[in-house]
This record gives structure tokens, sequence and C-alpha cells, in this order.
């Protein structure tokens, strides 16, 4: 039972690190398409983001059962645990790019962006990327160390403040309404990454049985 | 057993429902401090929020042990579960309480509201409080017709919709940076009835098996 508890549990854990890389690939096209106001393409991810639902019931779903069928105790039930933590995390990180792909249809054909905002939304959404195969690599390996960097990486954070300096600056030109969706757009950035960090924290808790 | 896990269960609904209750709390005097640049209750509030987290950490543990000792299956197992993620959701709602009372320190003494969106925030406060309350006795009474009335409010969308009008309007007169913190502070009251909402469709699905 044992041996199959644990295979299922690698089976949990591979299903939630494809869920991760694939959000960072979402923020990736949800980028593309609000900084090309790309119609096309904003739409093609909001299309895809709507059926990550059934596939979250069924990793829930897969850890349930081996809830119940196992009855795991101490560290593979926080293994569990963990796991179902991790699915909600990654799931909002799939919402988050559906909100930026909708802002994206929303403005067409307008773009949503000024132009001297893109470069850091630009970066913001390749940070978004690493963050998504980083989570992907910590979920599967388990490796503290590996979720460390994941959690000292603050270029997101930093590129978010600069985003707050150029928005707060006298010369912004470009008024209320732009700013009021770099803002929003620049939050969910900012919470993609902040769920990213959350799983790396968990797989720490999990490994050492300390807070990172 | 069995009627051992359903007290203990039950034990588990209602620290759930108190931290429900108190996250509306929380959300009325951080709204407070934020409408009165009062310092002193904002730094309160904040500290008052960090000591959430052992609270947090306490009904998991109790969660865990209830899946550890008693090996609940079906609707027992799907019943402990849930309340994992509503300890999650209300967590945050909490994190939502922390984040306007710290918008009100940072930007003491000044308001961070400009006065004609006073009215507004006013009053998403009061709405806050309300789904504290709602959730709370959803929660205790499993009632899924209570449930779906907290669905059915759509009162903090409709301010938070016209939030966005005023900020919108050509007249707005106080700026991009009071246009930024108003932003941010519509979408964390905005957020926290999202996660209310949340609680309420999963205690119709425990209750139903139908998504809410």
């Amino acid at each position: 039972m044992r041996e199959g508890f644990h295979e299922d549990l690698r089976g949990l854990a591979a299903s939630i690190a494809e869920m991760c890389e694939r959000a960072g690939l979402a923020m990736q096209r949800a980028t593309q398409a609000l900084l090309q106001a790309d119609l096309e393409l904003a739409e093609q991810v909001i299309t895809e983001l709507q059926e990550i639902a059934p596939k979250v019931a069924g990793i829930e779903d897969d850890a349930l059962r081996l809830l119940a069928l196992q009855a795991p105790v101490a560290g593979d039930l926080r293994a569990v645990v963990s796991s179902l933590k991790n699915v909600a995390d990654v799931q909002r990180m799939h919402a988050l790019a559906l909100h930026i792909a909708s802002m994206a249809r929303r403005r067409h054909p307008s773009h949503a962006l000024p132009e001297d905002v893109n470069g850091n939304f630009a970066e913001m959404g390749r940070i978004a990327v690493d963050l998504g195969k980083d989570a992907r690599d910590v979920v599967l390996s388990c490796d503290p160390s590996k979720a460390a960097q994941l959690d000292d990486d603050d270029s997101m954070d930093d590129l978010h403040r600069h985003l707050f300096t150029m928005l707060m600056d006298q010369d912004w030109k470009h008024g209320v309404a732009a700013a009021v969706d770099v803002t929003l757009l620049g939050r969910y950035y900012e919470r993609f990454a902040d769920h990213a960090v959350e799983i790396g924290r968990r797989v720490i808790f999990q490994a050492t049985g300390q807070q990172g």
C-alpha cells in the first residue's frame, strides 16, 4: 500500500507541476495579447483558461481518493493536504492570467497599456513564465533549496515597485483611466508571483517542517 | 466514533465561523481607520491581524487531526476538505483587511481617499461586515438557501462598479496618485466579497453536491 500511495502522490505532484508550467505559459500569451492588443489571442487564452476548472476538479478528486482509500497519517497526510493547497494557488494563477487576457479583450482595438510601460509588462510576463517553471520544478523535486531561490527572487516586486514610481511621477501623461488599468494589471502580475512563492514555501515547510 | 467525528466537525465549523465574523469586524475597523486617517486604529488592526496566522494553523491542525484519527470517507471527508478550503478563504479575507489598514497607515497623516468617495467606501465597509456575518451563518447552519442569498448579493459589485465610473469620469479632480490608491482599495473590498461568496458556494456544493 505505501508504495502505491507514494506513486499516487507523485502522480498528483506531476499534475500540479504541469498546471504550474501552464499557468506561466498562459501569462506569456496573455501578456502578448495585452502588449499587441491581439483580440484573437486574448480570446484563445480566455477559452483555454475557462477549461481549467474540470482539470482542477480532477486533481482534487484524485487527492480525495488518496485520502479515502489510503487514510494517510503524519507526513503523508500533510503531503496530500499540501497538494490540495497547491492546486488552489495554481488555479488562482490561471485566473489571474485570465484577468489579463480579459483586459486586453475589453480594451481592444485600443491598447490597454500606454507605450512607456510596455517594457515593464513584457518583463513581468517573462518573469511569470520563469515562476511557473520554477514552481513546476519545486513541486516535482520537493527541493527546499530551489524553493528558497523562488522565495528570494524579488524581480517581480522590483518591477511592480518601478511601475508605481512611473504612475506617481508628475510626468505621467496618460491620464487616470490608463493609470487605473495599469494599477490593476500590475496587481495581477504581483499576485501571480505571490502564489508561485506560496507554493515554494509550502514545499519548504513540507520538506523541513519549517516556515520558509 | 461517528458521533465524536461530527462533534469535532462542528467544532471546526464553529472556529471558521468565528473567523468569518472577525474578518468582517476587521474590515469595519480598517475602513474606519481609512476614512478617518486614524493611525492608532490602523496600527491596532494591523497588530491584531498579524496574530491570525497561529489561529489559522490551529484550525488546520484540528482538521488534519480529524483526518488522521478518524479517516473519514465520502461526504465526511469532503466536509473536512471543504473546511480546509474555507480556512484559506477566510485567512485571505483577513489579509485584505490588513492591506486596507496598511494603506491608511502609509498615507497618514493624509487621507488615502478623496472625500467624494468616502461614502462609497463606508458602504463597502458596511457590506463587508454583513458578508462576514453571512459567511459565519452559512458555515454554522450549512443552509444552502442562506448561501444562495450570499451569492446573489451584488451590492459590493455595484459599489465597485460605481467607483470605477467615478474614476473614469472626466471630472475626477484628484489626480493619478489618488486614483491608484482608490483602485487598489476598491479591489481589496471586491476580493473580500469574492472570498465570502466562495465560502457560501462551497457550502451549497457540500450540502447539495451541486456547484452554486
